[in-house]
Order: C-alpha cells, then structure tokens, then sequence
C-alpha cells in the first residue's frame, strides 16, 4: 500500500498545503463547534455542559504494523478509540483533532487515505475534526488524536465510583480483536516467507473486523441513556477484561467477584483460539482492543438491564478485603491478575 | 543525556507504573478543571467562556535533536509552544494533556525529566496538566500536548479579521531562536568531529535560551487587556515573520506594508548572523520559532500601545490588491515570501 508509483511525495505539498488538502471539505456538524480548523485554536462553545478531554498516541510498529493495516481502517480506529474514551465516560464525543508525523516514506495519497478512513468514523458519530498538526518523522507514522466530548455533570461516569454489590456488565463479546490480530501476525509471517502467498482470511471476518475495525460502544451509552439506567461505573476495554476491571476496583477501593462462564466469547474467537491452542478466556481477560464497555449498575437496574441485546452481566462489586476473584468453570476461586496489552512490555 | 548507568529502564514500570510515577505529584490549579488524570477523559467545566484548544506534535529529529536539546528544555518547550496557540488567539489557557511515545533508549529518569520541563512550564503559567498517554515507539521520542485555554467569546482574536490600514505589531525580537539553533548545530558537528571537545557556547546566552527556553506571550495578552486594547488579528510566530504576516493577509484578505528598519532584531541575533553571513533580516522574516505574536491593531489604538515595552509597529494592513509587501533600508518595495522552517521541506 505504499507503493510510490504514480504517487506524490509529501514535499511537494508542504505542511500548509497539505492540512489545506486534507481539511478542504470539512462540514461542521456540532453546535459547540464555533471555528474548526484553520486559526492557531478551534473554538468552542460548551454552555452548561460539562467537558470530557482525552488524546491517544497510535505508533507505527507498536500499535499496528502497516504491512497488513489497511491505512483506511488505520484511520478509522485512530478516531474510534478516542471516542471509546468518551462513551467510557457516559459522554457525547463531538469533536477531534489530529496530529500526524509521517516520514518520506509516505506519499500524499498514503495520508489522504488515513484521513478518508478518520473522515468515515467522524461521519458515522457526528463528530467534527476542528484542528491538529500534520508534520513529518524520521521514521514510520505516528498518529496522535484528541477527543472532546460532552455531558451534563450528573450523568458522568467515572471509573472510582462503583458500589459494593453492584452488577458487573459488559457490552458485546471479548477477545475477538486479539485473535484478529493474531490471524494478521500469521498471514504475515506466511507472505514474509513466501511473497507471492495470498493471505488466508477466509472464515475470520468477524474477528478481523474486531481487530481492524473496532466501534466505540456509543450506542450502549444510548441505550442505558433511554432506559433511564446510570452505571456506577465505567471504563472501556482497551487492554483486557482483567486490567479494566482491576482499574475500576482498585480506583473504587472494591473488590469484585467475576463468573468465567459468563464472559461473552463470540463462536469465532473460540475456536480460532482453540486453534491457536489459546485459552479462550485468558483471551478474553488479556487479549485487549476490544473497545467494549464495562461497567457496573445497581442491583435494582437488573431488571431495566436484562432485555438490552449486547450486555452481559459478568458477576459483581464486593468489599475490597474479598479481592478480585474469577469464579473458574470448574469452581475454583482465582485472583484476576492484569497481563493485558502493555506497550512497554510487549516491545522492550 | 541519555546514558544508562544506574538508571531504569521503561519496561521496569509498564505504562501504568510510568503514569502514575509521573503524575502523582499533580496539584491542580484551575477552577474549570474537574477531574485530571486517572480516568477514560479529563472533566471540564467551562461555564460560560469559549474554548480553545489545539495540538502540536514535537518528533525526535524533525523538531529537536536530542544531541544538544536538554530534556528539560525539551518538556518546558513542549508545553510553552502550545500555550503560545492559546496566547495568539488572545486567550487564558489552562489544561494541557501530555503524550509521550519514547523507545527502549529512554530511560524512566528521562522521561521524568522531560515531564520536570512540562511541569516547570504548566507551574509558571498557571496550567493543569489533566491527562495523556504514555508510550513506546520503535525509534525516537514523539511528544504530542493538546492545551485548552478559555476566553470571553468577544474578546477571541482570530487570524482573519485585519482591516485595510490597521497597524502591523509585533512582540519582542525576531530571529534570535534560528540563531541559537545555529550555535547548536555548530558546536554539535564541532563535537561529531571530536568528542573531548567542550562546546562553546559563551556570548550566546540570549539566542541560546530564545531557542531551548521560548516563552508563551501571556505577558503581551495581559499587557493589551490592561491597556484595553484589543487587537483586530493576531497569530503566533512560529515559522517567521513572512509566514504568519501571509497567513494574516491571506485569510483576512488583504495585503500589508512591512518596513525593513523597524523589524526588531537583537543585537546578539545581529552579530551572529552577521557571522554566519547570514542577513539578519532574512533571519526575522524566516528564521521562526521565536513564539513572538504577531498583530494588528486599530490605528485609533496607537496612543495606547505606543508606550507597551516590548511591543514594536512594523507597518500596516492594505487592501489585497496591494500585495504583501516589504519596504527595504534602500527604499524598494519587494514582495514578502514564506521561506519560513517548513517540516516537509526541512528534511525530505
């Protein structure tokens, strides 16, 4: 995808020219949205609500490998897992800035392309893209966003504020984007050995889309939203069950009490960690990306709970003393420890 | 700077241990901030105030050469260029949230002392630092800061609304920033080409600090509320003279008259680029960097500003049939053009 034929390099464009390229159709969508890009800041106009903030750094080789990321989808989830963060929240994402550092090795039209798939996500929630930075690196592609978002202050969640016996819930299924991941590490590791190989994805859309396009749980914000329940707490899962759920533990001084059985696995995932020889809870705990929500609600939302598709309850909030214990298939009480995605530990 | 003795490597503390060895000390300063680090997002409230927020990626090699750029210069740096895009769009900023992607040859004790520059810089203005990421890169140090900064929304100074025969103002002097960067560049290849040598770098004292310790002018946007001026256009100088003053004509649509022998220039910036063989001049109009703002005014405002230390007049708005045009020490009349420090152009 980086071929250079027929391509323009970066300098011909220079920065100006290029942010000009690039934001030229920009639409605002969002009242608060005053002035987007274009001045030294973007304006807005926030009101009576309250404002969330929250930036992520995608590096190239330690986030995605560009060999097999198509640079489309690689824009895509850029925006989406910054407006995770928001939905983690209980907020409305309406705003984003985007800072990318590219080296020569990247033409215009690789760039355009990360921005055509930044574009898309930004259309499908409404968001406005109000300013950023386009700059380039020495080496490999470095993709930084921001997400503003909104809330009135009463229906903020955050991750300290979950209750001794509140539910453990979360949306959709887990482990899917790792071994989607996986499936890509492989095809790789085949075509590095054998060029001419065509990549093997047959039979793994569902987790390859998991991987290469995750989706902000946005609509089970909505959804809690208009059935009038307000989680306890929230965080989304970007590193694994097991690390989120310690976070909200360790910041609400609570333990927890989770049900193996009752993690959410699509039929997919399982097998293709079976495959892998992969247990597919460990997958589920540890694997990271999923961009699903967990969260904790009342026990006295159960029953506003249990007929929204797409949430699962997964056990429940104890007292700190309790610890945080995974109830195994087989009965046994384990401490869940957090091994999820770490980006020191997985490149040093 | 980056030897390893005795020092930690980053895998030591896994992003979690990373943040909160650099956050835990965090005092927060501003009233709008709610909640800083340790959540999914920031928590805002902005009342009934306009926001302003922007972003700006510093990459290793591109912006800064780890070589001869202290670390805490580094981090001070960081943080003041953008609270300059604040400054420049006659605004109070606030937060500011922090990304760092550093390699395997950083250490936890340089990361920590870029974060000590950040902090130095966010004390001195009276910033919160709310959030961020922390991470690893494959090669180099990527630092990527979005601030917010707040303004009534009346008093927003943008870049596009000079008016034919305002005046043209600028804040302190121009070039010195290049000039130090030259100084460093010289004695890094004097070094290169022998390692026992010790720099020389007495007598370069102001370019040096104009270069690793540029300075937000909050003081200037303080100055002209003071004196009840507000400015009709304003941005920040951080790719030179001839690149803002275009930007400003360009999206107000107009032209502009510069003189020559009003641009202020340092007499230590002069003497060095007169011993470069450099003309100080080119070196104002391109050299960037210098975070100065660059401004226009009423004319009907002249008597108040007249007596602001620190701020020179260089000339005026005309209308864009005119041109942007420079009048020289020998009295001709030559178009401005942006030969200002471009990152494309720069290094590819």
């Amino acid at each position: 995808m980086l071929e250079n034929a027929n391509k323009t390099p970066l300098s011909e464009y220079g920065e100006f020219g290029l942010i000009e390229l690039l934001t030229k159709n920009i639409k605002l969508k969002n009242q608060s949205t005053i002035l987007g890009v274009g001045d030294d800041a973007a304006i807005l106009n926030v009101q009576n609500r309250y404002q969330l903030v929250s930036k992520d750094l995608l590096m190239e080789g330690i986030h995605f490998d560009i060999r097999y990321y198509p640079l489309k989808h690689l824009g895509y989830k850029a925006i989406a897992v910054n407006l995770s963060d928001i939905a983690a929240m209980n907020a409305k994402p309406e705003q984003v800035l985007v800072g990318i550092a590219a080296s020569s090795r990247y033409t215009v039209e690789a760039i355009e392309e990360i921005y055509a798939g930044m574009y898309l996500c930004c259309e499908h929630y409404g968001v406005d893209l109000v300013g950023g930075d386009t700059t380039s690196s020495v080496s490999g592609l470095c993709i930084s966003v921001t997400v503003l978002g909104y809330a009135q202050p009463e229906t903020i969640v955050r991750r300290s504020t979950a209750q001794t016996n509140d539910l453990v819930c979360v949306s959709g299924d887990l482990g899917g984007a790792y071994m989607g991941l996986m499936i890509l590490e492989r095809e790789k590791e085949v075509f590095l050995k054998d060029p001419k190989a065509q990549p093997d994805l047959d039979g793994f859309d569902y987790i390859l889309q998991r991987q290469l396009k995750p989706e902000p749980r946005l609509d089970i914000v909505n959804k809690l939203k208009e059935k009038n329940i307000l989680p306890t707490a929230m965080i989304d899962i970007s590193d694994g069950l097991a690390s989120e759920i310690l976070h909200i533990c360790k910041q609400s001084k609570k333990g927890c009490c989770l049900y193996e059985d009752k993690i959410p696995i699509d039929v997919q995932t399982y097998n293709t960690a079976m495959d892998f020889k992969l247990i597919p809870t460990t997958i589920a705990l540890s694997g990271g990306e999923d961009y699903e929500l967990l969260f904790t609600i009342k026990q006295a939302d159960y029953d506003k709970i249990k007929d929204i598709n797409g949430i699962t309850i997964i056990g429940h909030i104890t007292d700190a003393n309790e610890g945080c214990m995974l109830i195994t298939n087989d009965k046994k009480s384990i401490p869940i420890k957090a091994q999820g995605w770490d980006a020191y530990l997985k490149k040093t």
